[in-house]
């Protein structure tokens, strides 16, 4: 089950950053009506709220380049929790933004998982 | 239920940081046979293991200071996903060590909560 969740969570956080960094709107598809966002502190609900959200961001292109993800299973009901640390590139800016980031997946329809908590913080100091 | 799991969070968060701080054996009690904990990338299971893992770090004092607590319920039975950023200080050590750390949190007897997951890394960069 170890094994198998940290398959998930690898091939979730490639998935899920590759949307991020070509095609944000998609993103959508990976929430639900009852998924959570916490963004550096602020709560949003829902897949709908969650996608303006990350599509109103104050930047259109950005890039992330990931540095570690951990993965475990939540439950015997197959969720895993996903830990992501990496960078973020944003145009026209030098220097990267190191960000902490994790997500609660759960099973969906046919083999997929959907995000049912995401919480998002830069790193400062 | 938010605003539950946000206090729940909080309370975890003090609880957990001072027992660590200052009676770091006493944290066991937190964990159960089931619990996984990942430290830096090293994949620990169980409350024994686990246990042993932060007895056996190589520093015997330090203090953690929290920057920020980000709490969802992670479930509609009542888990808890919390995202933890801070600062450890070691003993001897000018510069504070960032940090980040995720719990997944299950409800155990009489209104306690056990660590089921516990994700840590030192933030780089």
């Amino acid at each position: 089950m170890e094994e198998q969740a940290e398959m998930v969570g690898r091939a979730f956080v490639d998935h899920y950053y590759h949307l991020f960094d070509s095609n944000r709107a998609s993103l959508s598809a990976l929430y639900q009506p009852t998924s959570m966002l916490t963004f550096e502190g602020q709560k949003i609900l829902g897949a709908d709220d969650i996608s303006s959200k990350l599509n109103n961001l104050p930047f259109e292109q950005c890039k992330h380049i990931i540095s570690t993800i951990d993965s475990q299973p939540s439950s015997p009901t197959g969720g895993i929790v996903v830990f992501v640390s990496g960078s973020l590139q944003l145009p026209g800016e030098e220097h990267m933004l190191r960000f902490s980031q994790m997500f609660h997946l759960i099973p969906g329809a046919e083999g997929t998982f959907f995000v049912q908590n995401d919480i998002f913080r830069l790193n400062y100091g």
